[in-house]
């Protein structure tokens, strides 16, 4: 089962395709697209919605998870990376496949244990999961895959609730 | 020239094309697309890039006019409508029509002569300019043919201004 998670941003918006199986989690892809400054808004999300569906084509992913937003006070920048989120979902929602979303703080928790966790401890525990020589660079793809990552804990949790569940119920 | 005026939403977008000639300015259809609340955040950014897209697609407007963000105090409000706008603007930049973005004080600005108008002072001049019957329902219609009419004006006065100075630089 190969789950994408994406890392929303205006400039940069970071992706990681990672690949589940019965008793192993492996990477298949992950990078980021980077924008230049020199275009107007419009332009780049085009280009984010373009490269997104193109990321979508060619790994096909069985579930897509993407960060939500959360800003307490910047509402310029809440703004500008709504816009760029919205583009991102649509190209989700294009491809059919089902879309997860999760918090800032659900992340930290899912990977770490804890929900006010440090970048670097998400970032190294990325990188042992995955068995990766190095932390992914820039930080967005780590945090992509950090996305990733999450989901798939939370749905092993969620199956064992739920297998759990219905064993009392019988 | 036909003019696209959009006014950005999440559960209600409104739109007006309205076509000016040498002389005149006349409404050519104005509505808003209405979106149930049981869709999800995604399906509903999905339903608003297509409507908008086939509302290009029908009336081939010569310029599409984009209200403006402006939110000083409702962060939430302002990330779900920014979502909106994100893949209203993938729409327009997707036809390759130029894009015009206005702040909702301009629009006012340019409708009334007024930055702080009320509503329905707008919605009035909207229904003069336009010698429509009755002021056009939802207020998100009105506003979107607002933006449409900003723009009208907006242009005209860059072209008195370009004259001008190319009388005078001559």
């Amino acid at each position: 089962m190969k789950i994408l998670g994406i890392d929303p941003g205006t400039n940069i918006i970071g992706y990681g395709i990672v690949e589940k199986n019965k008793n192993s989690i492996s990477p298949v892809s992950f990078s980021s697209i980077i924008i230049g400054q020199n275009f107007t808004l419009s332009k780049k999300l085009e280009i984010i919605f373009d490269g997104i569906s193109s990321i979508i084509s060619k790994f096909v992913p069985d579930e897509i998870a993407i960060e939500e937003l959360f800003f307490s006070k910047n509402i310029k920048t809440a703004i500008s990376v709504s816009h760029a989120r919205g583009v991102i979902m649509l190209a989700a929602e294009k491809s059919n496949i089902p879309i997860f979303e999760y918090k800032p703080n659900e992340i930290k928790q899912a990977i770490t244990g804890y929900g006010k966790a440090e970048k670097i401890q998400i970032q190294n525990m990325v990188r042992n999961i995955l068995h990766l020589e190095e932390i992914p660079k820039p930080d967005d793809t780590a945090d992509a895959l950090a996305i990733a990552l999450c989901h798939i804990n939370k749905q092993k949790w969620n199956n064992l609730l739920k297998n759990y569940e219905k064993k009392h119920s019988n």
